[in-house]
């Protein structure tokens, strides 16, 4: 595995692949890898010739009082960690490098950016399109990979990428959970033993109100009212964010179910902000 | 020259360039196009083996009020001109195309969109930069052409290409100009013969300003006022919107001069709004 810090070096390694006709696979992380990076790598190696992974811990998708000097970073076990999944690049690079001096330029997704977590996270979706829409132009890949337990984020990178008609295909990989079924986040780290006990209501919820949407019997916002009610009983949960029922695409709240629901809560249990989704079929 | 419609179909013939090694030059325009324009095709066709022209009127970097739908279109002679000058592609999308149903995604340029001309056509830069960020993600240009008498313009680019690492040289051409020193433009087309000789007014005051500035007599508030009191004596000027000596990368106002000037005006006559500018190098 090979370890790039140099933006242009990047582009002009991922230019020579592109011209010799081979398939570029991205990973973008934040680092502290789990196994729900490695399933991205995993699938991206089925798919393409080269396979790059990006470690940076993106500060302008932090708001202030956010999590950005804490977020975990183990760079050495995330280094061994991709070398053995097969990655061929780590693209590395430094803030400075990223965002130098007189850096000036935003991009948005309008609406998408504003719902769900952009409503609880002000800023951190035009962050979030920034960074891609760079790493996108540096990497050159194929195509990129992004987990389902980020659902607002896979929608709207698609968003950006037809809107702004970058050359990828966005593929979105289906959430790892721990076994008792807590979705995988690099900050599951920050929970304490019975933090971490009591965060598995929200897979707990999301399953439990998925077989009742299924069953039929409960219209959305009654649906959303259960979801409500199943979490208020965990004390452990300082603040329930969002639960309910969205449109897939444009992330608004149901009033009627369609073909596909996005289920989706976001809460704290403690300090720690934890999220997850469920795509309910019917 | 080929003809293209489709933004995926202009994406993939500029991928099979490329993997041939083929050099592509841009020129993108608004269509009506003028000696300028075509002194840009004449640098692109010197410097790369493809050249692809786009013509596309962009409705998102006209306000509300200001000449989108009178501005001029003249597809027959703009053909013939391109053809003639060696353009291969002519890169020529529908609105729909470039704009489909829930397109929400913007590139801003922070400051350098908000000064000069930002001022006075609020939201016009966020369309050019999102425009063209798309048109190098379709077209995917090696090197791509701008003229100068847009100054802001090419400032704009440049920044967000080096912001999001759009892999594009951007080259800025000479303006050129009619007989008299007026700048050619699109819009001169508006002007009724008395406003057309008023309308050198502009390339003579910025001449005459150039001049004191390298005598090195006046500083650039005096020169301001310099330039206000000589456009003043033009009575058809409807209107004095900017003018005065700015830095050249960051567009704020001077207070002393530098190595490089921007010496640059925007006015009214009757309703067609003229910009123009000289760099001063001391």
């Amino acid at each position: 595995m090979e370890t790039i810090r140099t933006p242009r070096i990047m582009q002009e390694t991922s230019k020579s692949h592109l011209l010799k006709s081979r398939t570029l696979g991205l990973v973008p992380t934040m680092g502290a890898l789990h196994e729900g990076h490695l399933s991205l790598v995993r699938r991206a190696r089925d798919e393409n010739d080269i396979i790059t992974a990006s470690i940076f811990v993106n500060p302008i998708q932090f708001g202030p009082g956010e999590d950005f000097e804490r977020y975990p970073r183990d760079i050495e076990h995330d280094m061994e960690k991709l070398e053995k999944a097969g990655v061929h690049i780590l693209f590395m690079p430094d803030i400075k490098a990223v965002y130098p001096e007189g850096f000036s330029t935003n991009v948005k997704v309008s609406g998408i950016s504003e719902r769900l977590c952009g409503a609880f996270r002000p800023g951190h979706f035009d962050g979030v399109a920034t960074v891609v829409c760079k790493l996108f132009n540096l990497v050159k890949p194929t195509r990129a990979y992004f987990g389902q337990k980020d659902f607002q984020q896979t929608v709207l990178v698609n968003r950006m990428v037809k809107d702004l008609n970058l050359d990828v295909d966005v593929v979105t990989c289906p959430t790892v959970r721990e076994d008792d079924g807590l979705a995988m986040s690099s900050r599951n780290a920050y929970l304490g033993p019975e933090e971490r006990s009591a965060a598995t209501v929200i897979c707990r919820t999301l399953q439990a109100v998925s077989k009742m949407i299924k069953a039929g019997d409960v219209g959305p916002a009654d649906m959303k009212k259960s979801l409500e009610t199943m979490l208020k009983k965990e004390p452990l949960i300082s603040e329930l964010q969002y639960a309910g029922v969205y449109d897939t695409r444009t992330l608004e709240e149901l009033a009627e179910y369609k073909k596909e629901n996005l289920l989706a809560i976001a809460l704290k249990i403690g300090k720690t902000r934890l999220i997850d989704n469920l795509i309910v079929e019917l």
